[in-house]
């Protein structure tokens, strides 16, 4: 079978196409013919060599891939031909995280989906819901699980309550397909006319362009009139401080974003504690997070946002697109 | 009757002491005869003219106050004699925080429990455990329950977990001894061995001396393993990112603290993302939590830690020793 | 100002309609000029005199109005004019139940809305929803609140779960309305097909009629391959049994019904424990759950189902058709 | 090696001591020598041939166990030597239950613990407390787990709240223990006046004889003023009425007893209704329960209470004890 490797920190054309047998399956394992995978910005920081501290080398990258089942090994309730989904952490089956759950990561600590075979354990892996191609449906592990962890698990948005979005990444726009079927109002933001006029063809109530809004956080606030009940911070510490503002008393902040920003004298921590507001950190979810995503999808119909689609061959093409942050909604490679 | 007044912003020796009439309580309201106050950093800062937007003048300051039923209203349960505490936030009986549950804060936005007598809406009055004297019951409003809020209410401590207190302020000794009531193991930092000695006879599990182990967090993390359940964080920023060094994945700060401190950048907020933490801000509570408060101190006969006692003559010496720091526990004011 | 009187044990005809002074409202309480009120089960028990044991006589029933602010006292936020709805718990604002916040039950333990005007606690009123009229506003207290507790605030419904809602009384619509906003699926029952048509109009997914269908819980189990995730039981004990069949492993049945029925000896309740299943009772809400009904209809404007609307004259009449259960949804009466 | 077979239905004598090979682990399996196992009710149930449909034959019988890691798999963080205790459900590592994550339960579905050697998964076995011998950790899995869950995990129970516990059998002296760790108050059950002492002995705050007591509920219902916050009901139908009348407004009935009943025509369900109280069924938990109660037995320095050892050869014979009921505590098997 074909894979791609990371054999060494050399960034995106240092990924090699190797040729590997196709394992079997022992028992309690599933050996799943990937059909698609899909980036995510942690793989791009993976691939340059930035990423974590647990990295192994070789690695095939890559954290999320469907597929159809291939073979079963004993004890396994999946059968041949089965279409299915990796869960991103293959030992975290549900409950609270922890270390011992949150070991196997993908394309991290263990190899990940970027192969024409992969070897899951059957606990790892959900089916795929009817409505979705295995190029969508391989969109859900990370991005899909991490905005229904930070809207629904961790934020517990309720019918007629108000949820603010950041821009048109994955996540964000997860957040709001999956802030929508949730009954709420989505308050989205982004920095271009034409990304804003496809939130609102996503259903966004309202939006909010943060070039020309730079406080759009006072603006959200003034919108609601008590603030937002969850934002969705992707942007990390330079958009903190709006996030904070944009937020009701005893609201959340979904954290996110891991990116470097403004400096922390200007961090609005102080109103935080006397708002009684949330900072939490989400880091994409359970097994039992992607089965209750996909029930999600499945009776709403809803399918994912992918932008564009790399034939395998072209999967290094994939990850520089990726970098362009032309993208909006999931980057995706077809394989075999 | 007797009461102080912050007449402006003069900081604490322009509080005036003043006479007023008795008020006379209406229907639903309870006239307290206040026997006892007690002090906690934001009532220094509000004298010092630092704290809130809300203020007004003149203001009779201080937060806390425990004391007897001398007059009821029309549908009271209460009668003459009881002994009563008063709720920091008069409208916040219970469940999530809100605007209008916040909008009357003692010593805020609303007249404090500096006074010989005040009157209170029923609803924010709970009765006083038997063990406690009016003095140590005065301590429970803002301390006592801040610390409730943050071990139990929002920090969900269970037997067996650990919990991280800073320093021997009044609400870190209230959640020392409020998780060693939930069966949790407690790590105590300080700065002083004499402060270590008490914590250690207050229950205290391990002690750490963070002058003497400024990676007190690294060394929490490495005593439990992976990471303590919770920090109940006072001293805000600056000492915010030993405090996610210290907890574990899925973790929780409870951030108590509104000081300034270190410079963004080095804020270690990726980390909390990656570990799933979760930083609350904690505003005191609700009648409910007082209340519930009240009946663990009483099951377990625990009495507050008071520091030292003024006479209501010298209450301005109360908030220059409160001012010095030199407190360990709850610095009182006795009344009349 | 016009009332009705229940003056004594005799029945819906005993009902009185008497003359009374205008009362003012004191500090922190409103006027309102109620304009409509609807009537629930527990509102026919209470005139037939067979509910609880707090009953008052001579007591203005009916737990559930609407109206305009004709007047406030002092430290109200409400203006004459201000349309409003009245929780059913005067002093239940929001958190845990108890027996303090559940003393003042409209309609119960006090008077209720069957009246052209009446005093309210300020706390206890909620804004209505401008595309609500007076009359559709004054189905939220009992029924609607119940349906919110039971499958939002109790039942913790999440997009992509089901729900499964029994009959077309004034509780179950709004849960199918609820469930539908919340984003899940609802398998609803009745025993009439007229009645089914009206249900799929509404958004249920699936309809089973419980007269050809007697083993209805069976076949939702089916439907659902392992079961729904929350059954609203309205018809207790009666249907107890087939509402365990229906629901999953670790599902919830909210329990509102209080009709007896079937001999224990049949009652599912180990298979309860071997589900860890939960049976929560229900019993309407806090002011905060009125509110957050109130805005989720607000945002996806959705209107109560109204059967039919008595003129004040003729509540009698009203209370005679509700014992008819002839009604699919609310029955209510317009006031002045 | 040896083990104990159930080959069909023919109750405890029935119960055949056979000879079977060491089985070898696999990848992320553990070969665990066990030295202890204890008997819980279910077990005598299954072996009577009464319990559960998914019953297999033949069957190690026991749910219990632990023992010393003598070999392991590949991937697989247990070392020979390691002592452990093995979770009753194999596959339920944490979160919600399911049918599949209760699929493999031990003595059930699965071969028990009746047996010199087993192997199970690694992700199913916790370290032994260091404090405990092999047999008192035997006793932790199903009753412990069991009491861990009704009092914590489902009952949520914080410092000052009041638990009743009924009986001596081994989940009821669990929930005694585990909610006196949690800091709550506990009101326990017996017939026996000698039991009554023992249950003093352990922690009980008040008891109450059933005997000469027999409206211990409505009698609960007096000592706490509003009624406790969680009964752990281990009777049944028999017992719940008094369960009920035991129970404040909003709190819980951690259902957990099987056994038949008091017709429903007397059962108080409407009073649990109206008092919104939720009656919780409990079957077991999962690893991360189990880990978390073994976190706090170790850090409080708490024992179970094993009530008699036999040998392994007269496995039977403690099968005939657990069925006499004499016991106070748990009954245990010491293997090899």
């Amino acid at each position: 079978m074909k894979c791609y490797e990371l054999q060494g920190p050399g960034g995106i054309d240092a990924l090699a196409l190797v040729d590997k047998p196709v394992p079997r399956p022992a028992a309690g394992e599933v050996l799943v013919r990937l059909t698609a995978a899909s980036l995510n910005y942690r793989d791009l920081l993976t691939v340059r060599g930035g990423y974590g501290s647990r990295q192994k080398f070789p690695l095939v990258p890559s954290s999320d891939g469907a597929g159809v089942v291939e073979a079963v090994g004993e004890g396994v309730a999946f059968v041949p031909g089965d279409r299915v989904i990796g869960s991103f952490f293959e030992s975290w089956t549900g409950g609270e995280p922890s270390e011992a759950k949150m070991r196997a990561a993908l394309g991290g600590a263990v190899d990940g989906t970027l192969s024409e075979y992969r070897i899951f354990p059957a606990q790892a892996l959900v089916r795929t819901p009817a409505h979705l191609t295995d190029i969508e449906a391989a969109t859900l592990p990370c991005a899909g699980v991490t905005a229904w962890s930070a809207v629904i698990k961790l934020g517990g948005i309720r019918p007629g309550q108000t949820v603010l979005t950041q821009g048109t990444g994955g996540v964000s726009i997860f957040a709001l397909q999956i802030a929508r079927m949730a009954g709420a109002r989505v308050i989205a933001t982004s920095s271009s006319e034409t990304k804003i006029a496809r939130l609102i063809s996503l259903g966004a109530d309202v939006t909010l362009n943060y070039k020309t809004t730079p406080d759009w956080g006072k603006k959200a606030r003034e919108i609601t009139g008590q603030g937002v009940d969850l934002v969705v911070e992707v942007g990390g510490v330079g958009t903190l401080n709006e996030s904070i503002r944009a937020t009701k008393i005893g609201g959340t902040i979904a954290f996110i974003g891991v990116l470097a920003g403004a400096p922390a004298s200007e961090l609005r921590l102080p109103l935080m504690v006397m708002q009684q507001q949330r900072l939490q950190g989400v880091t994409v979810g359970s097994v039992d997070d992607l089965q209750a995503l996909a029930n999600a999808l499945a009776l709403h119909q809803v399918k994912p946002v992918v932008d564009r689609v790399f034939p395998f061959a072209e999967a290094r093409d994939a990850f520089h697109y990726m970098a362009s942050g032309a993208h909006l909604g999931k980057v995706a490679i077809a394989i075999g």
